[in-house]
């Protein structure tokens, strides 16, 4: 099959000629793809920055967001059959430790991570197994809704943890309006009667907030945290969910968070710096959020099955690989790019 | 009456006579000192550390850890009758606010901290309201329990908050078996099957922490969040509760924390400073801890009656407070100094 | 004043002058009554229903579902003023026992229920406290939302319980959808993204179900059960909320209840009659609900300041109230109906 | 091997030669039984109560409380080792439907129960899963901890789930000290500090309540609900864990209840037979209880090696099952009768 691989870091990946994978284990699930998401870690990963993380050994096929049909099975797999639709959950997890157990098997003990430290989804086929594949809803093409493999599940695992905790009357303030925070923003939509406050950099990402139910949209432009303060009496909000992490976000989202209210820490590249005495005192909690479960995953095609969650998508062949990377890494993305084999 | 009083900062305070309070509002309750604790707040609170923060005019009464009998009682008073033995809750809430109304009266959007900012408990009397007295089981002597009210209250919000999370093979480490942390100690043991792990500076305090029914104690020396990773198989303890928040705890008590942990922030004087994407590739949670509430003053309180939580106290006539505070910024306290008038 | 009172069960009520109440207690509300929403449980206790277990002394006033205007206050009400309009929490709690810190006023051991036990809302002022009053947002008409202290604020309490545990993709079957099931419908629209299916022997009571947001209606002819079970591929879902409580509502809602299941109870009237066997080795769960606190009427009245809870309303002046009571007895009454002092 | 089949219902099982178990299936785990608890409900097996529910094919080894060695694995298990101590959890689940990956295996899709509706522990060899054996603390012998394997797995889960939501001052009263209700006395002093009430029949399993941590035991004599209404205070227990479920229990149990309070159901036999209204106004829950995960049988074992939970067992050589069955049905077994091959 053709398949994109890296083959030396800080090199352009190539398009290659490699052997099919197959179900040789009893859990396999060897799947077609329908769409792969081309996402900024991809970029990162052929810079090498996730060369000693992930450990993996060169040429491998990257892509970690991935949709598609079911192609083969192995021995084993009872929960889908050759030619369903499916979404791929993007670790492959053990199924036997406690964690797994406990329906947090984003913290498995024995996990793989297809894309990352595995052979991923830019190809024709990509291998996971049986605990990983969540059946599509008849209405849901595997190319729409790929990008919410990952990006989309974060974004989902962070705002539905945000809702459980909400209720009438209280605020919720979304930082970054970008390709998670807009996931984001319609999850929290869905789920909760918060009143959201979206805050960006961007006039247009806050646009776009506004279609999708932000109750209040303001400018990132640094008075942001004092408009925030004068719209919830002095008091703060109830929740902030960080979609940024970085740039001077966190310092603005601790800002206007309320006593005893929740920072929800989803974007990265800065750091949280609080002096102890200033989350004490407050008694706030920092909140951390990786990519969500299997269970999550189900859900947000649930969402996305009743049109609540939707992604604006940018279709290229396969063969187009380079320019998919070229146009992300130039900006001239609008929603997600996907790769269709 | 008698009462100790700031009169300027920098300065020591002094015995004065000051008019007794009385229960002028409906829910007041003016309460006969049986006991009252000195804190190393107090020795802040002279040094003006707390001036503006607290905004209190002088001179004023300090105290902050009171407890003894009730004395008069305001037209609406209900809950408690005239000679009832009571330790008070440090915060004189409203009870009308949606905070107070939801059990988290601490974060009451209107409240006064006798002690702090109104007159507190170095005194004969002290005034506070109906909100904020908890009755004592005939076993406890005010005396003994004063010190619980607030540094132990805050070990019990913080650990009890804790053991509502920690299961059977759970391990959880505490950091630092002073004066809070060895309640919190105590608590965590009564309410809590966890593993627990102590690590302290002093190996006098780990010997207290071993007889109190740590698991495992071992000296802060450099090497202890390698114990610990050691001691739980490279993964990291479930719970830490950083009873310290300085001098390098808080990335000890990090780096042995294990994946989707919690990190329970209840000493300060440092920083919280973390990568973002530590904290979400791990998805570990940073809780803040404040002061508990009335309902947790009283589930201490059953506690201490039960024997399961107590108190080390050094005694000291109210008229030798002068001594109670040189001791006490010595280092020459046992336990905790109490104030009997 | 004019106020209608009970003046002999069995009796039709009297419109008689009575003195006016005042504000003598220190947390004493008077409030001038914008509307009184008249409940089946006002027949009820002029049938004498009520007579042991409220032990009420004859004459008095009765109206327990009441907003309107702040007309006095007692000396320490701090948190409303003179000319607010407010709705009434339908207890007078204590504010100071255990449950009432702890957030949960409803089970205050020390309430009087006025309209129940002590005089009511059918007047022109009605007497509370402080704790009571929820003040309304200025686009909310305390006419309109009078009838949603008490029925309402029933439905609101066990649907938002019921939200926060349901998920995406989980389904939930709403039992009757009358007074209390089209409230009950609304706020679980509102807060939940669980698929609805209800059920009602009124095919009007369908349509109206259909418009408020239900997912599916079934017309409760005996199939119900086996419908929803179709429905759920044989599962049964994952809640039920009955709103009816009797007359076989029990048996259908046990019988389209998913292992694991909530079954909330909301209605009254019949029994629940079920063998242990089956709630084992279902492990089903069956939760009680009463009427909501007053931070469930706050978060109420924020749904229905968004427009996201409405209730139709027959309005009648205060004279009219025989007219009220008898078209609501004869099933007349489209809605609530309303006394209008 | 040996093993003890049903071979007719109502006929006295049969010692019998039959074909080892074989490893074919990826997962599949063969466990040499050390333990193998007689119980119960073996005897309704017997009987043929079973016979429907099950469906299970004639003939076939009973045995579902089983403990041993792992003697053979699939290709595919990875979590044990040919010669690991083990115990089993009942159920034989499937890893890939929402309960499993939930954590609540106990209601998997899918499922399997040796001894029940496939062979069991009556016998050398068992078969089962990787999903299902909880490695052994080395300090505990199969035999010693096999009838926890059910028996003590329901109890541990139902006094987890109580001691989760019991506070310091709440009370607990246990219903029934005999076999499931010592280890759930066990289980709820190691996991809680409320204050616990137990009630027998049986002044002998008074004693050994005592004796295991019960803080008051009363004589389930006609007058038990009353003394613990007025031990506390005329309102009730926050909790009642009900191991017994029928002959009164229930009625005695719902009289004791606490209002908001919850009623844990364990044992079974009668009804629960309530008018919903008094479910409503006193807001009563009622909790059904299966046996626990595998998650909670892991915790269990946590508890049994640090010597907090014991049980009594009675040995007997599998050749003796005869013995051991008729000892059960004569009630002259002390603990638990155990088969040892």
């Amino acid at each position: 099959m053709k398949a994109v691989q890296v083959i030396e870091y800080d090199k352009p990946p190539v398009l290659v000629d490699v052997k099919d994978p197959e179900a040789t284990g009893p859990l396999d699930v060897v799947v077609r793809v329908g769409g792969a998401g081309v996402c900024r870690t991809d970029l990162h990963i052929l810079e090498g920055q996730w060369k000693e993380k992930s450990g993996v050994a060169l040429p491998y096929t990257i892509g970690h967001e991935n949709a598609g049909w079911v192609e083969a099975v192995g021995q084993a797999v009872t929960n889908v059959r050759v030619g369903d639709p499916v979404i791929l959950h993007p670790l492959i997890t053990c199924g036997l430790c406690r964690a797994c157990r406990a329906g947090d098997d984003v913290h498995c003990m024995d996990s793989a991570f297809p894309g990352i430290d595995a052979d991923g989804g830019y190809a024709e086929y990509v291998k996971t197994t049986a605990r990983s594949v969540v059946p599509l809803d008849p209405s849901l093409e595997p190319a729409s809704v790929a990008a919410l493999a990952d990006a989309g599940l974060t974004a989902y695992h962070a705002a539905a943890k945000a809702a459980r905790a909400l209720r009438p009357g209280d605020r919720a303030v979304v930082i970054g309006a970008g390709g998670l925070g807009h996931i984001g923003i319609q999850v929290l939509r869905a789920l909760s009667p918060a009143e959201m406050i979206v805050i960006d950099r961007s006039a247009e990402a806050l646009a776009l907030a506004d279609g999708l139910g932000a109750d209040h949209t303001f400018l990132a432009d640094g008075t942001e945290a004092e408009r925030i303060l004068d719209l919830t009496g002095g008091r703060g909000a109830e929740a902030v969910l960080d979609f940024v992490g970085e740039g001077g976000a966190v310092e603005t989202g601790v800002a206007c968070l309320r006593r005893n209210g929740n920072y929800y820490v989803i974007g990265y590249g800065g750091r949280i710096d609080v002096p102890t005495i200033d989350v004490i005192s407050t008694e706030i909690n920092f909140i951390g959020n990786l990519v969500g479960s299997y269970n999550d995953l189900s859900e947000l095609m649930v969402l996305a099955a009743r049109g609540k969650v939707s992604l604006h998508t940018q279709q290229y062949p396969l063969t187009s690989f380079r320019q998919a990377l070229e146009d992300l890494e130039a900006g001239a993305v609008r929603g997600r790019a996907i790769l269709i084999p």
